[in-house]
């Protein structure tokens, strides 16, 4: 591959309609149809043959033959062993700063109260079993195991089970182990890609059905989510997951080996993340690039993040404000304000994951140990739904207790509105009780 | 169809695990390939021919050809002038009942402030283009249309546009288009069926295109939002919808007519509808058998409830304890515990849509006015869902603010961490300006 020059730039205020969604297109998703049925294959093996199929799997895809799936305590105790002191308190930290951070926005119950005999509620509960998907791909992700754990925690779910995949030695990454115990997660299988989620889906004899899915993954797992979400009997799944993103909004006075670091940093994640920049100043769009090229030639991770780069676009904007109706319309998973007055342009930010405000706050502090979640809607998705939180381990369930004052007082508009609506069923439920109050 | 007898009755205690599956196995949901293709032919000319195709599929399917599918204020005026004092009166109670409740339950941003330069927080805003759903189908439901305009109202949704099939003469229900109004959406199309989903999730001239889609309908319009949803640039839905559903607890201190009047309520709304009875008491499900029989010959809609009851089924358990294992087994849309102490027995609940405590509240209110949401999870999904509420129509946002100290402090957990995921480019993002905080 040829050397990075620069990002391909575009000017917004000279394109059509047509350019302009053009520009803000996603790179197109993989080869749909392959992986569709791959995976359809093997979750309809693991719904039929539960381990023996898990085991079978395993051993093609992880090059592994696992007799025993779960994790024991042994290897929760040489991975806590194995750890680097610095290793161990980097991940404690983390752990407690998304704890601190995520126990501080929990939802609660709460109760509204007519006077007049009724009382209506909205109680929580924890889901009852959830299932926790940690990738250990090109690298593993302890950062993703103390995103899904710990709210996973906070929530009181009672059964969390965790799927990683196992190393070619049969053992589970020591740093994956550490950051769910640290959590107090400790029912984790050496179970990896779409067999994973096939298991925690439908229930095999190892694992235990769950009701519902959480975490990233590659194009299998998340391909084997969105199935299993589909299918009657299957599981519920935390977001709809594409590849990573990054949208950044830089002026004049934001430091370019900055941004060009920040732009790096997403496309690293894989050939098909996406980075877009967006400037109202064409000589800071010239100086990152001119570091984009600089700090390539340090990275080991080189290639992929070129080809992400290759997809990747600088959009010259006429103003900061225009920049901020693109990042909308664009929805990105990652929005980073790299403005000298970031905190006044929050207020204009619609639809994004998460936000990063001013120079001092690169997306890997979000990655990590900020204290937000880095499991974040992507293509788009943050039009619509929000990251993953303490609530998307909990149901939220309403209650209504009414006496018989209560009926008398608003068992009139029940009746009126059922009159209306031809439902004389319901009419009659509450007509029968009105009888009865006033008897 | 032959008089209705009893329901069919079973004894927990003596069924096996594949009994007791299937006891609670909801009716199998309809033929699904015929729907889907009819459905994808509509979503597909839809979003070909926009209007065009609006116009044509309402003429087929509702009978009348609209030029202009908006609803103009002569319209909403008529409908207000058309409704009896009381009607209005009820959807004014109703609506102010719904709107304090969901009120109150509002979330708030939040912010978490560790004290060494970093401050993280979650903020709300509006999905800006929401799309409502209201059937007209057996009969006009203005009830839905507060249930959903209400919270899209709370949470600021900038454009709201509600999709309801147009009678034969061309206007819409007068009663839907007094509710919506009452709750300030004025947009609304007279547009019913898969076509009305189609229209919201692509935009047409007329409708503009939604972020997400909300509301309850036939088989087609279900089948609609769940192609959409999954249609790459379709949009994003509440729930999954399935047959609506009740499961009542009842004690021998339990009034059977009550009870058999809720049952009645929840058989009235289709012949796929569900409903199940769990006692303690075979006395007490033997007076609810007959006092069915009894209601059946005053309803109108009794062919449909009868439809209904006859895949419905009364269970024999132990106590009261095992009922709610049953019940959180099922997972129920609604569930009413009919207890002498059924406050006591809440705790207990782990998974149901909306709990209706006692014999004062039948699950009427909850359709019409206690002020709880009737957009509930069916066929299982509140062991992971919880109803429509105001922050259905809200996005969370994730902020991370950091000073220079901030990265000092929390910068070398994020480095340590990276390296260790073998991301080189994140570490990087965070050791440049580690190296510029030290200079």
């Amino acid at each position: 591959m040829s050397a990075f020059t620069a990002l391909q730039r575009l000017q917004w205020s000279a394109l059509d309609e047509t350019q302009r969604e053009a520009a803000l297109r996603r790179p197109a998703q993989q080869t749909r149809a392959d992986t569709a049925a791959a995976v359809s294959a093997i979750l309809q093996r693991v719904r039929a043959d539960g381990d023996d199929a898990l085991r079978e799997l395993g051993a093609r895809y992880d090059g592994v033959a696992l007799d025993d799936f779960a994790v024991g305590e042994d290897e929760f105790e040489a991975a806590q062993r194995e750890l680097s002191p610095a290793l161990r308190a980097a991940i404690d930290q983390a752990g407690r700063r998304i704890g601190a951070f995520h126990a501080a926005g929990m939802s609660a119950p709460y109760a509204w109260d007519s006077g007049d005999g009724v009382r209506c509620e909205r109680v929580l509960r924890p889901i009852q079993r959830v299932g926790l998907y940690v990738p250990a791909g090109s690298a593993p992700l302890p950062s993703t195991a103390l995103m899904l754990c710990m709210p996973a925690r906070l929530a009181g779910c009672p059964e969390i089970a965790l799927c990683t995949p196992p190393r070619r030695d049969g053992r589970a990454d020591p740093a994956v182990l550490y950051a769910a115990a640290s959590c107090g997660v400790r029912r984790v299988y050496k179970l990896g890609g779409a067999q994973a989620i096939a298991a925690m889906a439908f229930g095999t004899a190892s694992v235990g059905k769950c009701d519902k899915l959480f975490g990233p993954g590659n194009a299998y797992v998340t391909e084997a989510k969105r199935q299993v979400a589909l299918l009657e009997g299957g599981a519920a799944i935390d977001l709809p997951a594409g590849p990573s993103e990054v949208l950044v909004i830089a002026d004049a006075g934001a430091r370019a080996e900055f941004v060009a670091a920040d732009l790096l940093s997403q496309a690293e994640h894989g050939p098909d993340s996406q980075v877009l920049l967006l400037s109202d100043d064409a000589a800071l769009l010239d100086a990152v690039d001119a570091c984009i090229a600089e700090q390539l030639r340090q990275l080991p991770r080189a290639e992929t993040a070129r080809a992400a780069l290759a997809a990747s676009r600088s959009i010259r904007v006429e103003s900061v404000a225009a920049a901020m109706e693109v990042s909308n319309r664009y929805a990105p998973e990652h929005l980073i304000l790299a403005l000298r007055d970031a905190r006044a342009w929050l207020p204009q930010v619609q639809a994004a994951g998460s936000v990063f405000l001013g120079d001092w706050a690169p997306e890997a502090l979000g990655d990590y140990c900020s204290g937000t979640n880095h499991v974040l809607p992507t293509s788009g998705a943050a039009r619509y739904a929000g990251g993953v939180n303490v609530a998307s381990f909990q149901v939220a369930i309403t209650v209504q207790e009414v006496q018989p004052r209560g009926i008398a007082a608003i068992g009139p508009c029940a009746v009126e509105l059922a009159t209306a609506e031809g439902l004389d069923a319901h009419r009659l439920a509450v007509a029968l009780r009105l009888e009865q109050v006033a008897a």
